[in-house]
This record gives C-alpha cells, structure tokens and sequence, in this order.
C-alpha cells in the first residue's frame, strides 16, 4: 500500500499555447480520461506571470495538478492517487507512454518526459541516494532487519540484483554483491597482510575482518561502536562476514564493541602500534561548504590513527563517490592540516550496489614522520 | 534550467491527526515559512473520505501541494518551483532533510521519507528506467548527440561515473564501463572464434565486432538497420568499438546497412552458414501479458538465424535484467515454440551503466536439428 505519484513533463515551443488555461484543460483533460474515468476539473486558475494551475480529481483519491510556466515554456504533470494493498495500479507505465504520446501533438511538445510512479509511505522503502544526490530506485522485496539504535537506523534489505544488502541511515552500506568494495578498500594482491598486527575503526558489518583473516594476518582488533549492526549482519550479511561475527574472540582476532577514540587514545597511551589501520566509519560528508563538525571529526581520528601506526604503517579507508570531485577535494585539503604530514595514493572500484564507482585511500607517514 | 519537484511522505500514527485541515496547515506552513519565505496559503479543502488537500503558493513559483489520505494515514508534500540557468536551488537536500526532521514530531509521524528534487523539463533528462521499471538518476553531465532517426531516438551523454554512453529510445544501451557487457554476451574465454565465420545482427555500437575481431575470426558480418547510431558511436564511443566503425569495409569484416531480416532470407536462400549468429537487436518486451508482435518478431528472428547457423553453430544473445523474471521465463517459453529444437544456456553479469544484473543466452540446435 502506497501513494502513487506519476510525473510528467513537456516542453512547449509556442508560448502562445500556454495563454489560455482553457484550451491546456479541455485538450488534457479529453486525453487522461480515456485512462482515468470519472476525472473532473476541480479547479482552474490564472496565475499571471506564475502560469496556470489546473486540478482535477478522479476515483480512488486521484488528484491530477497540472502547471504551465509560461517563461520557460514547460507544463508539469502530476498524477496521484492511492494503491491499497491487493489493489491494481490506477495506470501501467506503458498508459503513461501512451498518454505521453497522445499529449505530444496536443500541446505542441518539442521534448518530453515521463517517470514511472513513485511509491510513497509504504513500509518499504525502495529509494535511496547516491553520493551526489541522485536518486536510484532499488528493487528491494523484503525489509529483513529493522531497528533504531542509539547511534543510528540499522536496515537490511534484500533485493534480487544485489542480495542482501545493509542500509544504515538510509545510506547504502555493503551488499551480497560487493566484494569489490573490501578488496579495493584493502587493496587485496598489492598489500601483504601475512603476519602482521591490523586494526579496524568501524568496520561493523565484518566482511573487511572476514577477509583479511583469510590473508593470515598475526592479529586483527576491531573496534565498532554498534553492536546491533554486527548482529544483524552475523544474521543476514553471512555471504560477506563469513563466520567471523560468531564470536568476538577469534583464535587470531577479537571484536571490541565501543568507542574507537576512546581505545585509540589508550594505544597511544600504552604505545601500542599496528602494522595497518583501517578507517571504516561514517562517510565523507557530501556538502562542499566546510562543516565543521564533520571535518574536525575525520582529522581527529587520522591523527590518533596515524599515531597507533609503526615506521612502515599505513592508514587504509573508503572515500566517496567519483560524482562528488568537491568532496574529494576537500578531504584531500583535510590531509595537508594533519599533525604527522601524509603521502596519500587512490584507488577506485564500481561498488555494484552503490551503482556508483567509489574511491578509496591508503596513506602513508613521509619520511619526515616521527614515531 | 528546470522545474524542481520535491516530494516528501509521512506516515501518521493517529488518525485524531488528520482530523483538522487548520492544524496540519498551521504546522507544516510553520516550518516550510522558515525556508521558503514569502510562503502564504492558496486554498484549503477538506474532500472527506478523499482526505484534505492544501495549497500554498510562495516566491519563484513555487507551490507547494499537501494531501492528508484519512484511510491509510498518510501526507503527501510536494513543492515546485522554477529554477533558472543561473539561479541557485531554492532548497538544498540538507534543507529537505531539516524539513523533514521538523515536521516528524509536529505531525506525529511514525516513519518518513524525502527525495531530492526530480530536475523535470530541461534539455539534459537524467531520469532513466531499469529493466523493471525502476527509476534510475544518472549522472549525466553533457549530452554529446542527438537524433531522431526514421528507426529511434538516438543520444549519446556522458556520465562521469560510466563515461560515454549510448541510449536508444531512452533505453541504456551501451557505456564506456561496458566491456563485461561484450565479453558476457559473446562469451570469452569460453568460445573461440579463431578463423571462424561469425554473424552479427544489429550491434550498431561497434562494441561487439571490434572485441570479436581481437579473437581472430575467419570474417565477421554486421547488419545493422541504423546508420545514425554507427556513425555517432564512431565518433563519441571509441572506447568500446575502436576503429572498427571507420571502415564498413575491412580486412575480416564488412558492415552492411540493412535491414537484417532480408539479408537472413538472402542466406538461407543462397545456403549461406555461419560458425556463430549474435543477435544484438532491441530489447525483449518487458510486459508479462504476451505481445503478439514483438515476440513473433523474436520468434522470426531465431527461426531465420537458426537456418544459417552451420551444424554445430551457436546463436547468442543478450535477454533482459534478472529483476525481470517473467519476462525472462516468456522468452524462454518462445524457445519452445521454434521451428527447430534449441538447448540452451545462460550466463549473467553486473553491467555498470544498467545499474543491474543482465541476463544473457546461447542457444546450440539439438541434436535432431536439421540443416
């Protein structure tokens, strides 16, 4: 059950077309009521230089809300109505493309558009966002996992193209399908992990802990904060975490469920050092005007990170999406104001369910690095 | 430049909430004044069972629709407005999301969501559709060509996720990001086309030939019906077809602009045989009701390429997303109905510009096949 929200649009090439709401009415009109019987002007009016606005409405709470803006030349359409549970779609998209088409000639339409509907307040959501804000529509067919934790919403979705996938936030996390994700972020066949000492900051939904054990390393620590995350995915991410998540106290690693500043501050304290650090935590932020916060945060843990690292160390970690060159930039900028100066090199992978390509960063202390 | 749609959707918990029109009016317009100033009511209808349905009309055109459906109880927004070339976004998405976080607790709403602005009516459309008919924003940042031809509309765009990336009739077709895409379709590594004679209905993108003609074959020939797209993926889609596109007339290949049907009969007539027919023609339907022509179409086609396949000669082809099941399971049904018995086999891969899992098929005669 969901409200259904067609849209479509037209661009018209003769302004003189949209001076009269009438006509838009009558010639609108005579084509959605062949698709939508019972549809009935509700309103119409002239707002001078804000164009027309026309409603209609229809059966099953059907409101159709029509706009020409006359500067620019364009019409907007809306179509919505509500779909209860066992009940058939009110129009197919194939009715839409041919409403599409029938309106063409009738308004004169140089270029159109027409999307299929979006279904809205249902318990599952299928919509999320890419990096730089681009809506992709996922086919989710089940919410297997739900809840709210103190640190954020934990959701795990399954979706026949990319199989079980966490969402936390409503940020895509990891999927059946991304393998390619955790070997880019470790840099799998270019790094050598055998033997040596590993720390993860985040890392919750273990298929970065589940992988470099297979690369017998001598120890692995993780540290995340959000135990329902490993739960969950010990549960339903069993394709990416393997068995790791089974228990907290591996033969050669241990999960420490807490504050990763809090336990960094303590190994630089102790002088305690790894060989390789992982920062697996939230992501970059998008915006592109500095927030504060956000950006004292990341520089906050690279600093301690790097502090924990020994002579030959590296601080490995996932960036943002290649569609957010801004972003990018600005974490880049974030490195030249850390304390310990950094080499840095990319890396970049098509995450399948990000539906994007990703980047990801190893660093290195310089030379001129003390330890 | 664009009309820019917002939608936004909460899930009410008491109904007492959508009891009175006034009081979600003062609330909501309470929060969206702090954002959009100059935001005052346009009308206020209570439509009783169908729910209430606000106007409120601000700045830059902008209108914002709100309907409260009693039944499920839910809330619709939607606002819209104009945004010129040069103009900035009247809300960011970080705004939206503040919207939302105000509005939860005014309008006791147990779940929500919000999507960033639809950017409808502007020359670039970065709106494509899934298989199954999902919706899918790209990252088109240009738009490199366009045409309509006597056969389909053909654009070429460029995303900086995918690079270039041919769309036909507004149907992804082929990107830079592809090469999985050519290499799941003729299936390499697992055939071997040295010195064999190989057929190639469609294909226009050049991709398919120029990756065949890497394998050695004895000659290749391409019959592809649209010039158009030939000569626009020569230009714009070098990444994937090379410099196969310059010359219709090389050492091991010929391309031939055609319709592929007449030539097929052309074969079967003279006996003409091939080692291996690619049918890389439009897409399977994705309707589950059957389209009588579009699979007789299909159904013509098969019978025809089967005819000049030689007697241990394969067909290939590529099928629909893997979302898309009874599409996928009535073609297979199709199979069945051929004038020559087939087997066949299926392989699948991710293909970055699709955003999904694509199915793709091999079929071998049987072994009471006749030629």
């Amino acid at each position: 059950m969901a409200i259904n929200t067609i849209l479509m649009d037209f661009k018209v090439n003769e302004p003189a077309k949209l001076d009269s709401g009438s006509n838009i009415q009558t010639d609108v009109h005579q084509v959605l009521e062949q698709f939508i019987p019972g549809l009935n002007m509700h309103m119409m009016q002239d707002c001078g230089p804000d164009g027309i606005l026309i409603l209609w409405s229809g059966p099953r709470s059907c409101l159709v809300t029509l706009r020409a803006f006359r500067g620019p030349g364009l019409i907007s359409i809306s179509i919505e109505y509500y779909r209860g549970e066992e009940e058939d779609a009110l129009l197919s998209f194939d009715q839409v493309r041919t409403i599409e088409s029938l309106l063409i000639p009738k308004l004169n339409s140089i270029r159109s558009h027409k999307y299929p509907a979006f279904k809205r307040g249902g318990i599952l959501n299928r919509y999320l966002v890419s990096s730089d804000e681009r809506v992709l529509e996922y086919d989710f067919d089940k919410l297997l996992f739900e809840e709210k934790t103190a640190h954020q919403k934990v959701q795990i979705y399954h979706s026949p193209t990319f199989g079980n996938m966490l969402v936390l936030d409503d940020l895509q996390n990891l999927a059946d399908s991304d393998i390619i994700y955790t070997e880019t972020l470790m840099q799998r066949g270019k790094e050598n992990y055998e033997g040596k000492e590993v720390l993860i900051l985040g890392g919750g939904d273990g298929a970065l802990l589940w992988e470099l054990l297979k690369e017998k390393p001598k120890f692995v620590t993780m540290l995340e904060i959000d135990d329902v995350v490993m739960q969950s995915c010990k549960k339903y991410l069993r394709n990416s975490c393997g068995t790791c998540l089974d228990n907290y106290n591996g033969e050669n690693y241990k999960i420490i469920v807490a504050d990763c500043v809090q336990w960094l501050d303590k190994y630089i304290t102790d002088g305690t050092k790894f060989d390789y650090v992982f920062g697996d935590l939230t992501d970059i932020p998008l915006s592109s005007t500095p927030q504060g916060e956000i950006w004292d945060f990341i520089r906050l843990i690279l600093n301690k990170a790097l502090k924990v690292l020994n002579s030959t160390g590296k601080f490995m970690t996932h960036g943002n999406g290649i569609s957010c060159p801004t972003a990018l930039a600005m974490y880049e900028e974030q490195l030249k104001k850390l304390e310990t100066p950094v080499d840095f090199s990319r890396d970049h992978a098509f995450v399948p369910s990000f539906m994007e390509d990703w980047v990801f960063y190893q660093f290195n202390c310089t030379s001129s690095c003390l330890h």
